[in-house]
C-alpha cells in the first residue's frame, strides 16, 4: 500500500499528495509508521529544489506576495507548492481565510499545489511534519517549495530553519516607525521586505534604508549572498516585481554548495533536538518520570527547587534498562 | 563537609566561595553530588541581586567597562561579582590576560570577587556552571553579577538567558559600518553600547542613531524596559558614566515583578533543555544506542537519511525499562 502510494505521488497524482501529507500529519502509530516508510522510499537526496520561507503579521501582504511569487514562478516552469505553519490553528482547525480567496489565480493552477496548515502536530511542534512535507512535496516533482508561517511562538526560527531562502515582511507605519519585530527574527532574514510603500512612500524609503544599514552589520547565514531590503507594492503585481527578481537573484548568486551546507547543518540541529525531545518523551511514558516532572515543575515555577538540582536528583534515581525489542 | 562549606560562604569567605565554584565546575561525580548538596543548602529564593550579562568581541572595551561598572556599584554599597563565559579558554586553560591586568583596581577591591573561566564543562555546554555560579555568589553575599562572554558559539544566547539585563558592546568602524554582528545577538540586548565614541565621533553618533531606531522597533524583552543604544568612551572612567546610569535607570524602572517573571520563565527553559540533554545522555551510556546514533549520524551528514527517519526507526526498536534505584 505504501509502496503504491509512493509510486503514484512520483507519478504526479495530486490525490495521492494529499494522501501522503495526511499520513505525515497524523498523529496515529500505524500512520506515523506509515508516513516514515513513505519517507524512506521518496527520499532523494539528488533534488535540488528552492526552498523559500516567507513570515510577517497578518495583513502585511504574504498571501498577495505568494501569488505573485508562484505566478511568476510557474512562468519560468517551476512547480510550486505552498506549505503553511500555523500553530494557531490548531484552535480553530485551519485557516481563517481559504486559499482560493488567499491565492485566487495560484490555487486554480495545475502547476501549484497549496496545503493549509495541519491541525494536529506531533513531537517536535508545529514545524515537525512541515519539515517531512517539504521532502514529500520535492519527490512529487515541486522544485519551488513556500513555507508561510505568521510567526506565533517560535515558528519563525523554525521556519527558517528549514529553507534556503527566508522572508520577513513589514510595514511602514504612518508613524515613521515599525514596531513589534520579535527579539532575534529580523536578522534571520536574507531578504525583508516593506510592502505596501505606496501607502507611506516617505516613511517606506526610511524604513528600507534603516534595515539596508542594519542588514550590512550582521554576519550573513550564507556564504554567497548579504542579506537586503527592498520595498514592495502589493495592491498591484508589478509592485511585487522587485522582490521575485530578488528571490531569483538569491538562487542565481547562491551556489548549491552553500545552499547543501546550510542544509546539512539544518539536519545536524533536527537530528539532536528531536532525538533529545524523543528520548524525553520515552522515558516520560513511565509513571514514575510523569511524578517526578509534575513535581519538579511545580517546585521550579514555584522558585524552591533549582533546576540543574532538580535533573540531578531525578537521574541519580534512575537505573535505566534498554531492550532491543527486534 | 558540605555543610561547613555552606556556612562559611554565607559568613563571606572568599576561599570557601572559591572552593564552592571549583566543586560546581568539577566534572568528577563525588564533586558533581556535593555541588548539588552545597546548592541545595544555599539556594535563597527570597534574594534581589542585579544580574548584568556582558558581550562584545574582543578588544571593545569589556574589561574597562567591568572595572569601572563594578567600582561604581560598590560605590553604592553593592558586592560585586564578576563571572567569565569563554567556551575557547577550554583549549588555553583559562584567560589570556590575567583579572588584575584586565580589572586592575576591580581586583583589589574587598567588596569585589573575580572568577575567570572554567577550564573545564558539564553537560549543558560552557554556560552550565555559570548560571549555579550565579546562585552561589549571590548566596555568598554578592549583590551584583556581572557575567561576561566574548561570545563563542551560543555563548551570548545562553548568557542573556541568564542575566536580567543583557549589554552588546560594539566598536563604530572607521567605515561608518558596524560590522559582525551574530545573527540574533543584537536584539537580545538591552542596552547597547558604542564603545571608543572618541576615536570616531561622528560614526559613533551614526551609530547610536541607527540602533536607537532598530532598538525601537523590536518587541521589549521586559515590560518596563525598552531596549536603549548609548555612546562610551572608555579611556577614562568619565566616560563609562553614560553606562553606569543607563544600568542604573534600568534596574530603577524595572519592577521586581517583571524581573522575577523574566528569572522565571528563565528557569522553565534551563530544565526543559537540561532534562533533554540529560535523558539523552542516560540513553547514550548503552553501547547499543552509541552504536545507533553513530550510525545515523553519518548517513544524516552523507544525506542518505531523514532526521526523523533515523529517530522513529532507533526508538521504535527500542524497549526501556526503568528501574529507581532508591
Amino acid at each position: 500500500m505504501v509502496a503504491k502510494l509512493a509510486n503514484e505521488i512520483q507519478s504526479g497524482s495530486r490525490r495521492a499528495l494529499a494522501k501522503g501529507l495526511s499520513l505525515i500529519e497524523s498523529t496515529l502509530p500505524l500512520h506515523q509508521q506509515q508516513s516514515y516508510e513513505l519517507l524512506k522510499l521518496l527520499f532523494n537526496p539528488a533534488q535540488r529544489s528552492k526552498r523559500i520561507g516567507i513570515t510577517g503579521a497578518p495583513g502585511v501582504g504574504k498571501s498577495s506576495l505568494m501569488e505573485s511569487l508562484g505566478l511568476a514562478m510557474i512562468e519560468r516552469g517551476e512547480k510550486v507548492a505552498v506549505l503553511a505553519v500555523d500553530p494557531s490553528s490548531k484552535r480553530t482547525g485551519g485557516s481563517i481565510l481559504g486559499d482560493k480567496v488567499r491565492m485566487p489565480e495560484l490555487s486554480l493552477s495545475e502547476n501549484a499545489f497549496i496545503r493549509p496548515s495541519p491541525s494536529s502536530t506531533r513531537l517536535g511542534g508545529a514545524t515537525q511534519s512541515t519539515r517531512e512535507a517539504i521532502l514529500l512535496c520535492e519527490a512529487a516533482g515541486y522544485s519551488t517549495i513556500v513555507v508561510e508561517t505568521v510567526g506565533v511562538g517560535q515558528s519563525e526560527t523554525e521556519v527558517s530553519d528549514m529553507v534556503d531562502c527566508f522572508l520577513l515582511l513589514t510595514l511602514a507605519n504612518a508613524g515613521d516607525e515599525i514596531q513589534g519585530i520579535k527579539r532575534g527574527i529580523m536578522e534571520l532574514a536574507d531578504v525583508v521586505v516593506v510592502t505596501k510603500s505606496d501607502l507611506q512612500p516617505q516613511a517606506t524609503q526610511r524604513a528600507v534604508a534603516m534595515f539596508t544599514s542594519v542588514l550590512r552589520m550582521i554576519v550573513p547565514g550564507n556564504a554567497d549572498w548579504k542579506s537586503v531590503c527592498v520595498p514592495a507594492t502589493i495592491s498591484d503585481a508589478n509592485g511585487i516585481l522587485p522582490v521575485v527578481a530578488t528571490i531569483t537573484q538569491f538562487f542565481a548568486e547562491t551556489r548549491w554548495k552553500s545552499i547543501a551546507l546550510k542544509r546539512s547543518e539544518q539536519n545536524t540541529i533536527w537530528f539532536t533536538t528531536l532525538l533529545q525531545q524523543t528520548a524525553l518523551k520515552h522515558l516520560s511514558e513511565h509513571e514514575v518520570i510523569q511524578q517526578f516532572l509534575r513535581d519538579a515543575k511545580q517546585k521550579i515555577s514555584s522558585n524552591e527547587l533549582i533546576p540543574s538540582v532538580a535533573v540531578y536528583s531525578m537521574f541519580q534515581h534512575l537505573e535505566l534498562q534498554i531492550e532491543i525489542t527486534r
